[in-house]
């Protein structure tokens, strides 16, 4: 091996390690994800979810309709982890060089990481290490100064931060693909501070949230893996076993004994893992969920709680994702609904189409009806009401037309306003996947769409 | 006057440019706020509402409880933008620096601007200039490339873009205060792209907009300001002078003749500007809203839709936030309520206090109950429910001590639970602000919290 060979071979094992060190946020690259990209940015432009620009390689810009699923999975998301004891916060988006290298990332992943400066320190002092920054690739940093800034108790354990901000990592620009290989990307973080004792229980609750939420989706092929020691891992060998030992029996209770596989020597240095792999409707897998165990940065940032002895002990951290990449698990959602959103997570739920121009002063009211949007500009809207995405198609179309465009374009209910239905304040409406329709008036539609909301169908 | 003391002023000069042309988006910082500042930084404090840290000045760690009001304040606008008929998009942060020259930053706003860059390019290529981004300080250029990439017909205007992604400003590390002087910020903004004729009505829904809003939080004393055109001002003249009537024929149909003040040759050179100053409880003034026409950001990105006569028009685009900061807006409710928040802004609602021991199981079951929050794991929680921030406080400390430490905290509700309360079911509940105990049941809490959220009280 040449001198340079050796050099490059070793810059390859560092950033294997780094890969390592930081898959927790972001999961596994495989080309399986790449080869369905073509079809979904086809999907994703047809319904004008989202585009990308030269301006900022890598960062995706999520149109309307595309920004209504992010929200949506966003409010699914934010209420289930609430349920299980999560307190959203909102962290910086850049820290000082200095935070990273406690944190160890300025020496293993700088060169991903995007760097920031301050523009007029650096103009007039080269050497100012004062003013420059890291673009933060994952948020536990930030999650442990939130920990260390108060005296903290047993008592209070578990302490569970979710955080929903934006993340940056510097790819190469040669290896960005639609939604799935981003420079920018948003996950469902959360990290959990607890003791050993409460590792079982957390990962436990983790596991059956994993299960609820991929179900919702229809999502219900995934099989879990657990890695762990290797052999150049930190920490003390018993909590370790304590912990490893304590992640199979949550595994055996979760989802029965043997349905789940062990990667033996293969977690971080830092803590055992367990990884999900999805399987969509192609019979392709994903890697989304992780649950990762870390005795490493609690010590880095010098974390600790008072315990019932009277004495300091280090937390364990738990990072913990269920959709992982917010922005992958849409990609994924795309390509597993084929474009076909039910109608809770769907960003055009019905279109109303006047039969003509008689009918479009009455169109319009039902429109604001449904999607219980008022015209009232002397007063707030309230804070909890439904509300739906509901449009109108009042081009000088035929209807024929008109209802094949909507179904086109996957609006889950079409409805068709005439004389009759203005006569009788029964609507006729229709889904998108059947012919057959249905007579209803406004507020047995409004009830349907609570009742397909509430189930999330 | 010497050399170097030309190049100073001409660098003052420069700077003050700068702020003219990007104050839409931050507002002014006069002493006024600042004063205060330490306050405002107390009684956050004391409500653990966010915090600051030398990782990254300027940059808000916003608490959970902080959080909770940031959110819910998004909550609120959202809602209200959706009825003015404002779509969400969710844009890049950083931009390559081509862009910032497109907009007219890199030349005017480049030392307020954060550099970013990826590492592992400029290690190859110092010159490598495609890999140089700013961190954006405003909004508007990502809204013009979304609108650029579709074509676009005047029976699509306006199209109203909102956006809620955090912005970065390199202030001077020295002038950073609390949340009112920061380096990175979220704002309520948006941008309509309209044509000539819908300017009038776009203001009118705005200046409604901004009096429901802040009525609605007891800021009812605010005055309005029309800057008109500098002489150094881009665009035709006569663009400016429809434009300036049509602002003025608005502020007097919204606000009543001469309830409105005139700044001749104030306006930006791209256009003319409302700026709106808030006066809080105690008779300070705060820039917070404000909206702005602009006739040079659609030239410079080469805009344009298709009008009604085959031909091809440049819109015209308005900039307008009604917050403006959401950080700032959070410093001034801060004030304004001296931590006393209306229920439904309130990051602590209500405190459930059992009596003794014999009471803990019942208190815990009314906190789950008030909450709306089940521990229900095996499922996932519903979409549309009201959740509230109901506490329970079980330690073993005498009724009286945790009673007035819920009120120090800031609690509005107070809800104690013995022997009686769970023998009839009626609940005995008090006020922050009242020592009156009334006895209600679990529902008649619910509604009567229902009631307050909906009339956001």
């Amino acid at each position: 091996m040449t001198s340079i060979n050796k050099f490059h071979h070793s810059v390859f094992l560092q950033r294997q390690i780094i890969r390592k060190f930081c898959s927790h946020n972001h999961g596994d690259k495989s080309s399986k994800i790449l080869s369905t990209s073509t079809a979904t940015l086809e999907l994703a432009t047809k319904q004008q979810l989202y585009m990308l620009d030269s301006s900022s390689p890598g960062s995706v810009f999520f149109l309307p309709h595309g920004t209504r699923i992010f929200n949506k999975l966003l409010k699914f998301m934010k209420l289930q982890q609430e349920k299980q004891g999560f307190t959203e916060v909102i962290t910086p988006l850049m820290y000082k060089k200095q935070l990273w290298e406690i944190s160890g990332h300025w020496s293993k992943y700088s060169e991903d990481m995007f760097r920031v400066e301050g523009n007029d320190k650096s103009k007039f002092d080269e050497d100012e290490k004062d003013d420059i920054y890291g673009l933060k690739p994952m948020n536990c940093p930030g999650h442990c100064i939130v920990f260390k800034r108060f005296n903290r108790s047993y008592k209070e354990l578990p302490i569970r931060f979710s955080d929903w901000s934006s993340l940056h990592r510097n790819e190469a620009s040669g290896a960005l693909t639609g939604l799935t290989r981003v420079r920018r990307f948003h996950q469902d973080d959360g990290h959990i501070f607890c003791t050993n004792d409460q590792i079982g229980d957390e990962i436990s609750k983790t596991i059956k949230l994993i299960k609820i939420c991929y179900n919702i989706f229809g999502l219900n092929k995934f099989r879990m893996m657990l890695s762990t020691r290797p052999d150049n891992y930190i920490g003390n060998l018993e909590d370790w076993n304590i912990a490893e030992n304590e992640l199979s029996n949550v595994l055996n209770k979760e989802l029965g004994n043997n349905k789940w596989s062990l990667r033996e020597g293969d977690g971080a240095f830092y803590g055992p893992k367990i990884d999900i792999l999805l399987t969509d409707k192609f019979g392709k897998e994903h890697q989304s969920a992780t649950i990762q165990l870390d005795f490493q940065l609690p010590q880095r940032f010098k974390l600790e709680y008072q315990n019932d002895k009277d004495g300091y002990d280090i937390p364990i951290m738990i990072h913990r994702a269920i959709f992982g990449s917010v922005e992958r698990f849409m990609a994924l959602l795309i390509d597993h609904y084929q474009g076909k959103w039910p109608f809770w997570l769907s960003p055009r739920q019905a279109i109303v189409i006047p039969i003509n121009d008689n009918h479009k002063l009455y169109a319009n009211k039902i429109v604001k009806q449904l999607s219980n949007e008022s015209e009232d500009f002397e007063n707030a809207t309230k804070l909890n009401e439904n509300k739906y995405f509901i449009d109108l198609d009042d081009r000088n179309e035929t209807v024929g037309f008109r209802t094949k465009d909507a179904i086109n374009k996957g609006y889950n209910y079409i409805i068709l306003i005439g004389d009759k239905e203005i006569e009788n304040g029964e609507l006729a409406i229709r889904s998108r996947n059947d012919r057959k329709i249905e007579k209803l008036t406004v507020e047995q539609i409004s009830e349907k769409f609570n009742k397909l909301e509430n189930n999330y169908e």
